[in-house]
């Protein structure tokens, strides 16, 4: 048997073949986790290419690939500006409605200048050129923007998606997955998979006007793409000729749903490779006795916190015993209390990982929830935007941390939200049983997703895990054509049957009246 | 990296603890490919206790587990004489009508057989009574015949199933995965995942009568189960609470379509590992010279062929420069040519794996065919029963395999087929593609059923994976309630704006009316 136990390590350590990729990446977190894939890819040999625009906020240069720039329309301080306005808007105490009209503008900014990135690429000649050239044997993408899709269309290269979900479930509409509303909650619906009636009414309305919203946000990318492929196709579409999607989910956190055979699941790719901490940290950490620390970061996104807030918090932090590492680069409240402590940046992962770490104070980010997962540590979830309120929810149905509302919690929610997570031992019980299950697997998503994006690379595609519901149209699919030819046929049947039980009939009761008339006429 | 990619290592080298296994298996060949994973698990130190009818077939005793076995009303003979008749009956040439009436009353018999040494199993006290008492972490079962699953259920023990499929897609339907009939071929019905209009017609009509004849077909079981768990229980039910289903396919056989998170993929585990061959075979293998051999198995189901049939099969044979090593217990054909070797037995899979092989020919049984791919042996297809109509479609779909028809195939036909396979590439080169992607895989399915049945016991189930859909009714997980309620709003809004605008028009009129009636009362 040791040549079977041997086999998962000979298939990664001999590679059939040094390849090429082309990569396109999406900016922040999603970036940080596919840098973690491209590195491992590299260090096999493969040669690897990223292409971003000029403005990028985190995509770097590295020695494990090469990265080719591309000039856009926009500079670095615009997105960052932009990115800090969106964050911004999350504490506005502004009425709903003027709020909902800001966010929608927030997305319709961002949307466009994904979009103008995206046409910048393609119409940039050169790079064109280069990328035609070049002959790569796969395009690693991000699938939220489907500039790559597009690029790996017009020069028939295979894809691998890297994502955890596109707005609206393109992605499971695109892999033909079916996503059934009456237990799959819908993004942005903040429920869980044990839905009350009038919650599945509002998720199957949800689910009804994602693909009119979509279409009205993806519309500009649509009409990028057919004009560039010279064709008419839609976002579904697009993406509907991946080879493999590589979505970083795990089902400890996600709720069990249909899946497709070319999904892969790498949830907690970049979580689990921890590092010592460094002499601050650790001094930090250490000085803690045994009440141990907290850990407290809204994300990259959030810079600042309006003042109220911020000494709201800080009032909130000074009633445990535990100290607080505060990931914040705003203004410090003047009220911070002396068991906390702000950083500018904090090596998260490393942290959770302590064993001295007792909470995640938390936005509800995927990456970060991950952490905690793996981790083992109880979550106070203060969700921001985008699916980070879905998230907190499937934390809190789990029993595994609790929610709050940014806008309208107290500190006293604060300081009450967090001892819970603190002293109540089922919130450690609960998180340390989604950890158990989270890390028993029989291989690491990380040598899961490059065994996948090789497997693309040696077969050039993955055409047999490819349903043949691709090729059928929607009344097809659900066999609305195959009903509608049965019911005609039933009806038709009963149609003729009837026709004929009434002929009989007359006949019948003709010849009696004959009969009964003729015998009259004797009788006369 | 190292760390990451030693994680697969370090998992199955290091399980939590030794634990405790009831395996109940199935007869034949799937018992074989069990027995794999049970020799697995025993050498990493699990106890395991095979519990089997004393007339079992194949079911043997090992020091890697404890048999146990149980008295059941019938004799290893009965067995042996049954499974001899369902086989002969295939050769027969007797009108359709009649071999459909005694083919079904063979699986009348075989299923009565089935539900008489589960209960046999099931009300025997002293058996029952040890099981109870062993405190078994995990019950590893075959979940055709659902008698493992009862006992599971009767004894709160967490069942992981171990199966290629169950009829009517029970299995399918319990594990609350779709299958929607427009792309995905039912059993019997010989179609690919490609279907014309007629043909998706055939397969929906074919979809709606698996659950009546299903239910006709597990009905003694039901009321079996019903009776023992003193609750009424259907089969679809009674599968429902299995926590990892191990299923012996790979999509590169079968047609993608969508799967559960509980499922794991593990076809092709039963092959693989190559022994060298006995001084015997290897001898005739050499002797075969540059033109190799064909191995020609019907499987060990087919003792006995007709022998007009078998001399029309030997001289075929004798049209190829190849030596054919045919397994066969039969009476030998008068005209087996010379280089037709008869064995009552041969290494099949140590067979396939020699590079001087050049065709299988087989019945189509699912190991067979998982053989012939993973060793890259373009086939002849004999199919004879159950689902082997629809493996020879599925080789023959993607190129890799010719099908014969048993009753009417001629002598020509049979030589023809064979000449095709051995000499027109085409079917080497696309067995060998299917081969190369079947075998490029992150880990072995071996490791990967150890792994899973391994995670059962360490977590007592895998609730995570268990979809809410298991707690809604037919209608609610259609949202066919939801569909009826918004229809009725939007009727009720209807009528309620159509109402309102009649009683305005109304008004309208009647004032009008009302005026000008007036208007003429004054000019009169």
């Amino acid at each position: 048997m040791l040549v079977a136990l041997l086999l998962p390590f000979l298939c990664l350590l001999s590679p059939a073949g040094a390849g090429k990729l082309l990569v396109i990446p999406m900016e922040g977190s999603h970036w940080l986790s596919m840098r973690k894939v491209l590195v491992e890819l590299s260090k096999r040999g493969h040669e690897i290419v990223v292409v971003a625009p000029d403005s990028t906020l985190l995509i770097d240069s590295s020695d494990f690939y090469k990265t080719k720039t591309y000039p856009v329309p926009f500079k670095k301080e615009d997105m960052e500006e932009h990115i800090h306005s969106t964050a911004a808007r999350c504490f506005s105490q502004e009425p709903f409605l003027v709020r909902f009209w800001k966010v929608l503008g927030d997305y319709r900014k961002s949307g466009a200048m994904f979009q103008a990135s995206c046409k910048s690429l393609l119409y940039n000649q050169e790079l064109m050129k280069y990328i035609g050239d070049s002959h790569f044997d796969v395009i690693f993408t991000d699938p939220v923007s489907p500039c790559g899709q597009i690029i790996a269309l017009h020069f028939s290269i295979p894809s691998v998606f890297f994502l955890r979900m596109v707005p609206c479930a393109i992605d499971v509409h695109a892999a033909q997955s079916p996503d059934p509303p009456s237990y799959i909650p819908r993004m942005f619906s903040v429920y869980t998979d044990h839905m009350t009636f009038s919650e599945r009414v509002k998720n199957f309305l949800i689910a009804l006007s994602e693909s009119f919203s979509c279409s009205i946000a993806y519309a500009p990318f649509e009409e990028l793409a057919s004009e560039f492929l010279q064709k008419p196709v839609t976002m579904t579409e697009l993406l509907s000729h991946g080879s493999v999607w590589l979505k970083r989910i795990d089902f400890v956190f996600e709720y069990p749903m249909p899946v497709m055979p070319s999904m892969v699941f790498i949830g907690g790719i970049h979580c689990g490779q921890k590092k010592p901490l460094s002499q601050e940290f650790e001094a930090m950490v250490n000085a803690s006795g045994e009440h141990g620390v907290v850990v407290f970061s809204l994300g990259s996104m959030v810079s600042e916190i309006p003042m109220k807030k911020a000494m709201e918090i800080a009032e909130a932090l000074g009633t445990v015993p535990q100290t607080v590492l505060w990931r914040y680069t705003g203004k410090a409240p003047p009220n911070l209390p002396k068991n906390v402590k702000l950083v500018k940046w904090l090596p998260q992962n490393d942290l959770l990982a302590h064993p001295k770490t007792r909470a995640f104070i938390t936005h509800g980010g995927s990456h970060g929830v991950y952490e905690g997962i793996c981790n083992a540590v109880p979550m106070v979830l203060m969700p921001l935007f985008g699916d980070q309120m879905d998230n907190a929810k499937r934390v809190e149905s789990r029993g595994a941390g609790l929610t709050l509302n940014i806008l309208e919690m107290t500190s006293n929610d604060i300081s009450t939200a967090l001892k819970a997570v603190i002293n109540d031992k089922k919130y450690k019980e609960n998180i340390q049983r989604l950890s158990d299950l989270h890390l028993d697997r029989p291989i690491h998503p990380l040598d899961l997703a490059v065994h996948w994006v090789e497997f693309v690379m040696r077969h050039k595609g993955a055409p047999h895990l490819r349903p043949a519901a691709h090729d059928l149209n929607w009344v097809q699919y659900h066999s609305l054509d195959v009903i509608a030819f049965l019911a005609a046929v039933v009806l038709l049947a009963f149609f003729i049957s009837f026709k004929c039980c009434l002929c009989c009939c007359r006949r019948c009761f003709c010849k009696k009246g004959r009969t009964r008339k003729a015998a009259k006429a004797k009788s006369h």
